[in-house]
């Protein structure tokens, strides 16, 4: 079958890739869509250092196969934020949806061997290619007719969502979401489902902020013009703000220590990978919280889809183009500009 | 009178210092004890960079004379852990506490001008001088016949009682402290008054762990031997602890970042005034919470007092010498070796 994959820092599409075969509680799919994620790009360009880094870290819960070694030598396969149609089920296997209906699934591989992310593997196929398997249990079956555009939009959405969960957002708090990418969207969303207000929103690009705006924030600021910090001053009735971080570079938690009202609880959406430096003190003498997030449960990817396709969250505009494989070189190229693209969409 | 003050970088002791004049709600007092805090020492040391990191700050809540400016080529005035006699009330004033009893207060001087904290002042006296004033409704007269040089603990323990409160503790939850100076081991009382269990308690001073083992900690290391982490794989039962840092120097948060288990709370209550580096990916990838802390409030200092007069919190072997005011200077040289002292009080 045919993939784009990660060779050694480069995006290439093979021709020849081994079609999965489904296993006791798998299912193959047919992918009919799958978004790029912002870490899939970082990954491309900083896979080394990033694998590096997780390697350092002590404490983490064991996944079984989650601490499955990626050689970048090798072929990586990519893409987690897929929706795909069953095509077959494996042996002895109940699937939760059946062969020829649209689903989604968490990006998680259950296997004989242990559990698997799909996200950056030289085994577990992803979304970049024409078939991947899932895991039977966990798929879900996209309702109300959704196309499997929106649905591949389930993933990302989770993110904001359960940041938003994280936040532990009590009646009458508004927030401050800095940067509009996916991520920021995927708050603001969550956000304005939830009935929070302000919402202040900050990008630096004018589509961003326009996007912003159809997702529901009450506030969008250009940081050039005004902080999200003056704008909260001004909407935010003296209140302590919830701040989300979606910008994910370096020096933008200290920006933010040293910015954000005394109290505010500080949630970390946006991924850093590299070194950060911050002044403790800053968060100290205005007692600050900082929530770091990953991820999403379950249940909150369950409930992300639901409020896709029943029309709470109107993910068509966050698409910016569709296409396909030999197209993702390219893509991964054009991502950079945030005033070009929001999601791009693979359609293998 | 005589005071200890600080002058361009240097602990001196004047005779000449001017005696202060309560005014309206304020008493004149007569410093029995005054410990000497670490953040005395830093500012010694560190005071120019200290004062240029606060002006950095947006956000802080107004205290009217709360931003005071202090300039250290005069003469600064110190001593914020103290219990005094009520020798005189201002005029048209009613004193909480009557002249001649001991108190303790909050170190915050209330005036016709504003609020000012009793912590770095070129006007403000502290309690490392023979008398002071104090505000006169913040005045809380100690009881149970506690001496002086116990009730001079009022004020750390209370920033201890304030960081075990800021933890948001769930029953059955335990926590690891980080470092056992002063400030560690007020945390442990605080703990261990809540029956917190297990304490996990981390120094290598020996000294220090056997106040730690004093104060209530269940399991204490040598990180030497063992560190903090693996004592609480030992003692956790497979829980995720709140983490307690008390060590306040660079390297230490993205040491926790890297070490703490899945979903920890790490309240940072040690003071580092220094740029720090973290990788912000550690947290991510384990889900943590950072909740700075920095004081207490008035409910947490009187029920820091009451802890300590009913014999709940014995601070005494906290205490490692007194000194009058001319052994002030070698003091503040003493305290750099931890396995020497851990609070000395200035006996004025």
């Amino acid at each position: 079958m045919r993939a784009a994959v990660l060779h050694r820092g480069q995006i290439l599409v093979r021709d020849d890739v081994e079609d999965p075969t489904p296993g006791l509680g798998q299912v193959l799919v047919e992918v009919k869509a799958c978004g790029i994620c912002g870490s899939d790009l970082h990954f491309a360009e900083h896979g080394g250092d990033m694998l590096a880094l997780g390697k350092q870290i002590e404490g983490m819960p064991s996944l079984g196969g989650g601490g499955d070694e990626v050689d970048l030598d090798r072929d990586v396969y990519m893409g987690h934020e897929f929706a795909a149609e069953v095509l077959d089920v494996g042996p002895d296997t109940e699937a939760a949806a059946p062969v020829g209906s649209l689903v989604t699934s968490m990006p998680v591989l259950l296997g004989m061997d242990g559990i698997h992310p799909i996200v950056y593997s030289n085994t577990v196929k992803g979304g970049y290619g024409e078939r991947m398997l899932l895991s039977a249990p966990m798929l879900l079956e996209v309702p109300n007719g959704l196309p499997a555009q929106h649905a591949a939009l389930t993933e990302p959405m989770a993110v904001g969502l359960h940041a938003v969960n994280k936040a532990r957002l009590e009646q009458g708090e508004g927030a401050i979401v800095l940067g509009c990418g996916p991520v920021g969207l995927a708050v603001i969303a969550a956000l304005a489902v939830r009935g929070v207000g302000p919402i202040v929103a900050a990008d630096f690009s004018p589509a961003r902020r326009r996007l912003a705006e159809h997702m529901g924030a009450t506030d969008i600021v250009d940081p050039r013009e005004e902080t999200g910090w003056q704008a909260w001053s001004r909407a935010g009735n003296g209140r302590a703000p919830v701040v989300f971080e979606a910008i994910g570079v370096p020096g933008i938690l200290d920006d933010i220590l040293r910015c954000a009202p005394a109290q505010s609880r500080v949630v970390v959406v946006g991924v850093c990978m590299e070194h950060d430096t911050i002044n403790p003190f800053f968060g100290i003498s205005k007692e600050l919280n900082i929530q770091f997030c990953l991820g999403y449960d379950p249940m909150e990817f369950a409930g992300s889809l639901r409020s896709i396709a029943e029309g709470e969250i109107d993910v068509a505009p966050m698409i910016t183009a569709e296409i396909d494989l030999d197209g993702v070189p390219q893509a991964f190229a054009d991502l950079g500009d945030p005033d070009e693209h929001c999601k791009i969409l693979v359609i293998p």
